[in-house]
């Protein structure tokens, strides 16, 4: 932030608070420009006991494979956006059947919310996004091409309670990045 | 948005994207100036048998009752934001069960996160946001003095959840509220 969004001063100044957070406030008219954290939304596809994933057609991660979710966008609600990021990403509708898991990116300042989903049917679109859609059976997983962490955890965790048959909301986050 | 917060100018326009999604967009760099709903995490906290409530000493809301909760901060996950929360408003160290309930509000663009938590002892601390701190009954909770509709909606589903002895986790949203 070079410039006060409110009055165009560039008398920024950070201030720490409480010792830990940091603040943007402009000297000029007062204003305190608060970051915080952002929400991402998106689904876990299942069709016919296996995962779909979305290889990436752009940056960051390209190439790589990735589960349909984005920035959760204002006047929606978690589900909504859930549903709404899965189908820009693949053309398809598809059916929440539970909240799968919560991972917090304290290097992004992102919150991941990922869906289960049931894929109906699998007439999809590729577009700019979505260079490719597969399918993968649960012991394929393409476990060193998977775009970011929170896929990865995400499709462990369901792998792990699929073994133990049980039906838990999976919290964790990014320790291992930092 | 006055100002474009990267390069200072004014000539700032809203753009439609997808024809439902506002941004802000600077024409003098060509900034994309994101808007996003923001996380609030906390907790519904109890202490044997009952529920803590905080009753507000600002506004929005002075002199209603709250569970206590905040903005999730960056560099910290939500189990850690609902604990910090806590232990603002209460001065009181909790221990999380188990994420209780999601509740959007797309009417305040916020999107709320209320940990279930057991309070260890009483030794709560008052403050400028928080005047009182009470243990209501299960058949005692002040309904017309609660001070946002996500209380409601995380009491009611904990006092349903009770009742029918389950533990799930409860998403709703505000479409009260719209």
């Amino acid at each position: 932030m070079n410039f006060c969004s409110k009055c165009g001063s560039d008398d920024i100044h950070l201030k720490m608070e409480q010792e830990r957070f940091v603040r943007y406030v402009c000297k000029a008219c007062g204003t305190i420009h608060y970051k915080n954290p952002l929400m991402v939304v998106g689904c876990l596809p299942i069709y016919e006991q296996k995962i779909l994933l979305c290889q990436r057609g752009i940056q960051p991660c390209k190439g790589y494979w990735n589960l349909p979710a984005g920035f959760m966008e204002m006047n929606e609600t978690v589900t909504q956006g859930a549903l709404r990021e899965a189908k820009e990403e693949t053309g398809l509708d598809m059916e929440l059947i539970r909240l799968h898991s919560i991972y917090t990116s304290r290097k992004k300042n992102q919150v991941m919310l990922h869906f289960l989903a049931k894929v109906k049917d699998l007439d999809y679109e590729l577009n700019e996004e979505t260079v490719a859609i597969e399918l993968f059976d649960f012991n394929a997983i393409p476990w060193d091409q998977l775009a970011f962490q929170s896929n990865i955890f995400a499709i462990q965790n369901y792998l792990d309670s699929l073994s133990k048959n049980t039906q838990s909301l999976f919290i964790g986050d990014s320790l291992k990045e930092n």
